[in-house]
């Protein structure tokens, strides 16, 4: 579908543009006019010229063409999802078919008030989110039978992972000890723990823990060596459920930590792994409600036993007190996290499954106890009508309780079944040549047996008697779960409708206005760009499906890899990382191992500059690497090039690489940054550019040609899709071809990455798969031309809010011609000391104005970063400016008055409620709540008052309080 | 896919019903019988026994089965939609292919807050649709170049007739004059206005136009017969766009007016019909994004010019102002509609087509009129590319200005080259043997001319070059519209985004809380309802396409209409009404035509009860019939059989039918209901019952088995078609057999309706068929026995209901053992006779409670009507009771106080910004917004103060106002 005709009918300009970039974009043409003149450039053309340093600027344009229209774009999606062929995934291995409540997918996954949300740091403005949260955490930690559960990870396998990393911290046991892996744990699962124990000397030893049911047996299953954790699967790869106590209390006395890699959904009807002595939980909620989407996004879980709860990874929700008393969610146990221990972290892990996360939640909300253990019965059910049919009709089927898969032994017959089913329309796993894994799920039904039946050759069952299982004690539940209200009071649509619409209601998105993050780039995330998620022929792939049912997705993935490296000029990329944190470890362990190829196996010492996001030391640290840390100009913000050169030269030979990120985080272009990449290969290191800032970049210069080796993208920032409230994310790698074969692979997809690579770090072959759309839509509908412009834009608009703004808040960092990129800090600190009035005062008040509060901080303390994207138009950023000068006037006044105490800053945010009560404060209820410029209208309440971290960790609850403690 | 597993777990009666009745009916198993306990009643049998009189109970129940699940409807609704072929249409006839901006599809059309919300007619509560449909009126009256447009009409072939009385009761001429219609109008929209031309007994006189340009002219062309209206097609029928200046000045010198059924679209670059002398533009808003649907629904239009606002039939939007003074919107000139004036009515329009009228005014803000005028210029281009090529390979084209369609004259070939575009993949439209008529629309792309050319056997076009039309003075457009700032600042996705969001912010729908509002069945619109309604296999569909590529929505559409006859007990169904006006009009039609079938030309007489909704009177003037009163017993509310003894004795050889509607507007269920039928049948009348409340019926009782001969339903209201905020409405009509012949038909699809059939009282076949798998979901998902349960339970909402309330508020009527249907009224004239406390304070507090008011002082002045539906669960009915349960405490007080003026009543609702200011009133301001039982944390905040809906009215405002009104 071509079209010779041009759309756009504004000036001469925007002609070479396509449509989409004026509905991408916010300011119009006669808006940027006016804001190159505010700035003082005459075209976007001399400010990009003005503030992209020559020596890095591209030359020619990006060689991407793009479609005509919106609609063109959702025709060739259309074409793909065609070349798609959804069968009946029976497959298993952590991915089952569900079935997504549509109310929830509409109103959850297709509702910008959930999707475009950021991640929770401002609480006061993410209560519903954070609830949300809370209730999937209650749901871990009841089903599991541990006490905490964190708000989600990335996948089940990164879970693992992280808990074998908690094993090793919390057991005092040698610190040669070993992790010991059942044999029957997910192969991914294993991959991925192995991948992540290369770089940290963990050893993993694999066995058969059957019959360990004593220490030493299981000093014996490690071969002799010391153990200090323990994983397996429950029910595990071949579909067995297993009874742990002996083998837990074993490893308990050998001083192991014990980790089940668990089933949700069998854990309404089998015991808790916490009941039979596991210490962590941990695994995958797809099969809540989470379409497959060809291996994720889905929120990985972790949950611990009482005493291990500081020492979880990831996100925590907790509940606190507002300033009222009132009880608030907010993150709890914040200092543990990465971005705050930068080096000394234990997990790389920043974003969060968010998203995925509260459509979990959301769907056991929905079924309640009653109705998800309705659902396993069902399953349970399937599963033992096929094993019968199956047994009747002669096929070999492993012994043992099982709850939704089975292993059938056909001797040299497994590639026969699983083709003859392919041809019903089914797929089945091939374990090997001899075996056939079975998978039921909650789409199951007896026509799915019939196929499957027919696939073995055998007589189908004809109906599904529904039993409790009897599996015995030890293995039945007897415990209860999910007896919070929340989960027995919105089981009709219309209160499900409603409590997602109440929760979205307290949350500050994207859909009601800009949320000015530096170095979060909250931009559009369009709904073409969003609209085939949803569509059956992506969102239900199983990951492991074969390549010819998945060539739709694979053709788009081909194609977006492709664009990626058109982009930012490298050559290779790997879209398996879902998120940022995995993009780094990927692009760090490639570097590792491409040193260890060149026989530079000493290469492990990692140079950070002090200003770095706190994931790239994480990252540096779990890919074995020894940080060092280089100094910034304070004045400038920029690498310090003096110390740079003397840590260079102190670590020559040791040298693996340098972190950088480009524009800096200070929002800078540094001219120096050729000399920097220079300066490291020549000492024979590797430049690791973090791609966070990339959005200041696209078009105008390219990392893989200005020197970097490899960088990791965001594709939840730069390319569109949406922060979910703090995740999904997508951290692809891309590289130069002498790292190529060093990027991620996987040991169930060769086709996913090259045979010489470091190994999965993600669950799925592809990652996040199945959000991949919409970064294609996104590139599709811009093409090279758009995409700059985006970025030109994004400058324009960061400049000019520097420019509104300079003569009421000192802008921190400049470059040569005071232009900063795509993002500025303002300077509190100077009228913190003056007045006492501080950033936290600043970000809560913007929250009364209708604003999500600027970055806080980072990178400099005492600071905001704002970054507004092209994508707000010149009418919110005035609103912003206006709003942040008004706030300035504030300030003053707070400061006069020597009562900042009492100051509306610092009473702020306000809500509606506190506008009704008594009202002892010195400014006036209109001050406070409708301040100059807030339009009665379009007035955002939050639902609480200022929130009191500090409380909450100190009393930690984290799971879903009692209704009593909302009441008056 | 079937499966013999039970998916309920509840409790023994909930195993026999469909999983989804536990989605859809909010009570569970536990509060069913603790209301039960509530109300006296053992069992919902019981319940259902007391209520509904023996002598109508149906004693079997219906023989539908229920799907299994949600998932297995939507897997039978994609089965449905594979049997559906979308082919480019390019039929035209009023109906294009569209693009619907993907942000306004998914964020209206797809979002609650929208679709789930109801008329305007409490105005505070809807602000924000009010603005959209001032939006709308603005789009229509600027592009007509009229001064005064209503919110829309049902389509454009209604609106036409609509325009057609209209012009009759507004010109002067004899009462023997006849519409003149030019030959080259729209073939369905001619046949929609004999249909109701008959009745009225208005001659239509059909000729060709073209030439008049003269009185003499125009009385020659009406057969020297007086004209009192014209009606042209601008562009025509076949593609002309023709300067009406001169007939409009003939018509005007003869006493006539002249409506123009006007394209927006052309409009963009045509002389406004305003500008060339028409009094009307009527016409259909679709192109603007609002998908085809197979036909509907539609937003139809009409815009008249200065002097002729009063007349306006439909719902009409205008500013007004508050309590405080703001600006507020509010529909205007009430007094003017049918509801009102009954049988004094000159319209029965009651529904619009809100939400498809918001999509069209949203389409337009977010094109603006830059952008309009672009998408223009692209169609006109492509016509004229495709104009030249027909004519250099030879083809015969019409000559002419045109816009988007073309005539081609193929002697003989007609067929074959309709046949041939569609083997490349193109509907084309076959006028007759020799002509074949083209549009190309929005979506038209070269490839599909080349289509067309190739089934025309010429050369295809290369390029298509865009340029200003050039077609002369007196065609050209050179004023300017959409001017209002409103259409140039939401031309990105965000700003789009955002607005959406801050108008459904305004407004309270199902998603925040109950709408108890009786007689309008406000119950659960269910996801998978409202999911294939945006699938393209059936969102594309033109209405006119073959039969062979539209099996899927015929099966559908048959289903659905068996359904409905087992449901109701009667023979037949027409689903063509496309709101209950409509289908009240075609079940009164075809009684008319059965009397005449019978040689009974005298029965004319129409009993309706003085109860009834006032459309009935409306529909049976329109029907041709003389309306007489039953009076109602003031004691009981039932109709007076002595009365009605009376009247039928008086009218006996006249009577042509009576209209009840059952149960009564009074919510009972009247036990005389079978003696009623046999009187008037023994009088030779036919019995139409109004299915307004076939809530209470549903599996209960069968109209078509208990004595009525034929009946409307509301779709919208039992068969859960959202309100959409005030449409779309469905109204198909049943009736027994000896009225099937007289069901409506179409001209341009015989397969529609009866050969004898009324003519069609829709513009298309199946009226609004694009939201028809809306209801075919709900019965296919319920099944007999929980549409049994829904209605068992709405009854028992009801009362549970009644129960709680009757002590503080009398309940007006109720049947022999004190209970009532599915809906009660409370009484509240003696509160206000004590008080002064009128139901507007009460409807009007509500708001602060958190509540949509229930229907007010209907059928009986001065009361409240409830109606919970089945769809609120008890802890949302006792939110309800509890609030009404404290307002009447608070009109005790306010009655004790003696200042009603100055209280919490009158003062209602209160807005958040009203806190902030100055408080001079003695209740305080918590009292105000949070009274006992609101949560903070849920509260909804109207954005306006009590509306001066006078005010409005005396200064009349239906465009956007100035953003300087807004100003404080």
């Amino acid at each position: 579908m071509t079209d010779p005709i041009d759309l756009t009918t504004s000036s001469s300009t925007a002609t070479t543009l396509p449509a989409f970039a004026g509905r991408h974009i916010g300011p119009s043409e006669a808006d940027v006019a006016r804001m190159l003149e505010a700035i003082g450039r005459s075209s976007l053309d001399d400010l990009a010229s003005t503030a992209v340093p020559a020596a890095i600027r591209a030359t020619g344009s990006i060689d991407i063409v793009p479609a005509d229209s919106e609609y063109a774009v959702v025709e060739e999606l259309r074409a793909l999802a065609d070349r798609n062929t959804v069968l009946t995934p029976m497959i298993g291995l952590g991915y089952y078919g569900t079935i997504t409540p549509l109310v929830i997918q509409r109103n959850v996954l297709e509702n910008p008030a959930w999707y475009t949300a950021y991640t929770p740091y401002q609480p006061e403005i993410s209560q519903g989110r954070l609830e949300a949260l809370l209730n999937f955490q209650t749901v871990v930690a009841d089903l599991t039978g541990l006490t905490t559960a964190g708000a989600s990870l990335l996948d089940e396998a990164t879970a693992a992972a992280e808990a074998m990393t908690l094993m090793r911290r919390a057991s005092k046991v040698a610190s040669d000890a070993v992790l010991l892996v059942d044999e029957a744990v997910f192969p991914q699962t294993l991959a991925v723990m192995r991948t992540r124990a290369l770089p940290l000397g963990i050893d993993l030893v694999v066995a058969d823990l059957t019959d360990v049911t004593t220490a030493e047996g299981l000093s014996e299953a490690a071969g002799g060596r010391p153990v200090f954790g323990v994983i397996v699967q429950y029910p595990d790869l071949h579909g067995r459920l297993r009874d742990h106590r002996a083998l837990a209390e074993s490893a308990h006395a050998a001083g192991a930590l014990v980790t089940a890699a668990a089933d949700l959904m069998a854990l309404t009807l089998a015991t808790a792994p916490g009941e039979w002595g596991a210490d962590i939980a941990v695994g995958t909620t797809q099969r809540f409600g989470v379409p497959l989407g060809f291996g994720g996004p889905h929120a990985g879980y972790m949950s611990v036993r009482s005493g291990l709860e500081r020492t979880l990874p990831g996100r925590l929700v907790g509940v606190s007190v507002d300033a009222t008393g009132a009880p608030a969610y907010r993150l709890a146990l914040q200092t543990r996290e990465q971005h705050i221990r930068r080096e000394k972290a234990t997990s790389n892990i920043c974003t969060a499954q968010v998203l995925l996360a509260v459509m979990a939640s959301m769907y056991a909300v929905y079924h309640g106890p009653r109705g998800l253990r309705a659902i396993a019965l069902r399953i349970h059910a399937h599963r033992e009508a096929l094993v019968a049919a199956l047994r009747a009709g002669g096929v070999d089927v492993l012994d043992g309780a099982g709850f939704d898969t089975l292993s059938a032994r056909v001797e040299g017959r497994a590639d026969d079944v699983v083709a003859a089913a392919v041809a019903e329309g089914v797929n089945l796993w091939r374990h090997d040549g001899d075996t056939v894994l079975v998978s039921v799920d909650e789409t199951t039904y007896l026509d799915d047996l019939v196929a499957v039946c027919r696939a073995f050759g055998v007589d189908a069952p004809t109906n599904v008697p529904v039993a409790e299982p009897n599996w015995g004690e030890g293995l039945d539940r007897t415990s209860g779960y999910l007896t919070h209200p929340v989960f027995s009071s919105h089981h009709s649509e219309t209160s499900m409708l409603r409590y997602l619409r109440r929760l979205s209601d307290r949350d500050f998105a994207l859909d009601r206005g800009m949320i000015p993050l530096g170095s979060c780039t909250m931009k559009l995330n369009a709904t073409t760009e969003m609209l085939a998620v949803t569509w059956p022929e992506f969102a239900s792939l199983h990951p492991f499906a074969p390549a010819d049912q998945t060539e739709g997705i694979r053709h788009l993935i081909a194609e977006l890899s492709q664009w990626l490296c058109d982009v930012t000029g490298y050559d290779a990329v790997s879209l398996q990382p879902n998120a940022g944190s995995q993009g780094e470890l990927a692009g760090l362990l490639a570097i590792a191992a491409y040193h260890r190829s060149q026989g530079d196996e000493e290469r492990t010492i990692c140079l950070i500059p002090s200003s770095a996001h706190g994931t790239n030391a994480a990252s540096a640290v779990m890919a074995g690497m020894k940080v060092v840390v280089v100094a910034t100009d304070p004045a400038t913000g920029n690498v310090d090039l003096l110390d740079l050169k003397t840590k260079v030269e102190e670590h020559r030979d040791a040298l693996a690489a340098i972190m950088v990120t480009y524009p800096s985080t200070h929002g800078v272009f540094e001219d120096t940054i050729t000399e920097l990449c220079a300066m490291v290969h020549d000492a024979g290191g590797q430049v690791y550019v973090d791609g966070a800032n990339l959005n200041a970049l696209v078009g105008l210069a390219q990392p893989g040609r200005f020197g970097a080796d490899v960088s990791h993208l965001n594709l939840h920032k730069t390319f569109c899709i949406p922060h979910g409230g703090g995740g999904p994310g997508v951290g692809p790698v891309a590289c130069r071809e002498h790292l190529a074969p060093f990027l991620p692979n996987h040991p169930l997809a060769p086709e996913a990455g090259p045979e010489t690579g470091v190994g999965p770090v993600s669950a799925a072959p592809y990652g996040s798969a199945g959000i991949l759309p919409i970064s294609w839509a996104y590139v599709r509908l811009m093409g090279g031309a758009g995409l700059r412009r985006a970025t030109e834009v994004a400058v324009l608009n960061a400049n000019y809010i520097a420019a509104r703004l300079r003569e009421h808040y000192p802008v921190l960092y400049s470059g040569e011609d005071g232009l900063v990129a795509h993002e500025c800090i303002l300077d509190i600190r100077p009228l913190t000391k003056q007045t006492g009035v501080t950033v936290d005062d600043i970000a809560k008040r913007l929250i009364d104005y209708g604003f999500h509060a600027p970055t806080m901080s980072f990178p400099v303390a005492g600071t905001l970063m704002v970054e507004p994207t092209e994508s707000e138009d010149t009418a919110e950023l005035d609103r912003f400016c206006d709003a942040m000068i008004a706030i300035r006037g504030e300030i003053d006044a707070a400061g006069a008055s020597g009562n900042v105490a009492g100051s509306v800053l610092r009473g702020a945010p306000h809500t509606a409620q506190s506008l009704a009560g008594e009202w002892d404060v010195e400014y006036s209820r209109e001050e406070a709540a409708f301040p100059a410029g807030v339009d009665p209208l379009a007035k955002y309440w939050p639902p609480v008052r200022r929130i009191d971290g500090a409380y909450g960790d100190r009393h930690l609850v984290c799971s879903c309080p009692p209704p009593e403690a909302f009441e008056d």
